[in-house]
Formats: structure tokens, C-alpha cells, sequence
């Protein structure tokens, strides 16, 4: 094959943004477990089994800064605070489900679940 | 939607042992740029804009020990060193270009190319 150009630079560099947000952990899961549907804060906590609410509380905010979720708050009472994936967050979902499934079958995992 | 099962934790930690693989800098591209079939170290620093020989090397070697490419030396002389996508590294290029074509649609860069 010649050597074709490639995505270069500009490509990596996006490719490298994307890992610095997702390679932190949770936030992969976070973005699977809202690809189900919008979640309540104690919904999201209950299904990011062992994440702290302090934990949970930067990554989303980390995550709504990247454009990834969004945050809708309803007056209550009682108040109720909603967690969703933007556009940008729901056309994420399959890279990362094709990732995910490309880690678990390549990669020699150390840690034991 | 109802809160069915996700991959949960193990296949977050698949996810984020990917990450630290292909968040580092130039990885992603020379995955990428493997893509486009075998390469030697010099043709690679050339496809790889602006990397070190030093910093190569070390990314062949990290990538050779997570099993993505694989490493190959023909007796001169000149010794004739080539690199190559194994078959899980192959598996990881349509992904990778799909989560490149993510992230330059959805990221908001600041590094400018």
C-alpha cells in the first residue's frame, strides 16, 4: 500500500482529547449507563456500582464541560436533577460500546472483577 | 428505558486500559498509520510528523508490549527493521477512525494545526 495521507496531527490531537476525557475512569461508564436514557443523580450513582457521590459530582461536570451531558433541573419540591447525553454524547455511545468490546477481547486485563 | 445491564466494571476497566494505551500522544497515529500496511522505523518518523526517534522508539516498544504491532528484523546488511499491525492492532483501526471522526466533529480543539 503507499503511504496515503492519514488523519496527521490535527487528528491525533482530537484522538488524544477524546482519550484525556474518557481514559479517566468512570467516565466511559457513565456515558454507556446514559446511553439507556436520561438518569437521576441517585440513579447514575446506583449504576456506577463503588463511585463516590463526590466522585460522581466531578465527572459529570467534567463531562457537561466536554458537551457531553447535559443537566435539566425541575423545581420541586422535591427538586429533581436530570442527567442526559447531548447529540455529540449519543453519537459517542457505539465508538465507545465497539472500544469496549475491542479491550475486553485484546488486552490482558490486570484487575480481577 | 428500563436499567438493564451494562458492561459494568470489568468492561470499564477494558475501556480505560485501552485509554492509557491510546490517549498518549502519537500512539493513536502510528496505530493509524500501521494501518495502511507495514512500515519501517524511518518511514514511520517520516508519516509521524514532528516525533523524535527517542519517543518513537518508545511508543513501538509500549505498543509491541500491549500486542497491537509487532516488530520484525531482516539480516543485512543494511539490518532491515519493520513494524506491523498484529491482528489485534487491525481490529483496533476502524475503531480508531471512528472515535478520531468523533472527536474532530464533536471536541472543541485548542491546539491549532
Amino acid at each position: 500500500m503507499d503511504e496515503r495521507e492519514h488523519g496527521g496531527p490535527a487528528c491525533d490531537a482530537a484522538v488524544v482529547l477524546a482519550f484525556s476525557i474518557l481514559g479517566k475512569r468512570w467516565n466511559g461508564l457513565i456515558v454507556d449507563v446514559l446511553g439507556g436514557g436520561p438518569r437521576s443523580f441517585v440513579a447514575l450513582r446506583r449504576a456506577v456500582d463503588g463511585i463516590s457521590d463526590a466522585m460522581l459530582s466531578d465527572r459529570l461536570t467534567e463531562l457537561a464541560d466536554a458537551g457531553l451531558i447535559s443537566r435539566s433541573v425541575e423545581a420541586g419540591p422535591p427538586v429533581a436533577v436530570t442527567y442526559a447525553l447531548t447529540p455529540a454524547g449519543q453519537d459517542l455511545v457505539p465508538v465507545l460500546q465497539d472500544l469496549g468490546r475491542w479491550a475486553s477481547a485484546n488486552l490482558a486485563l490486570s484487575v480481577e472483577h
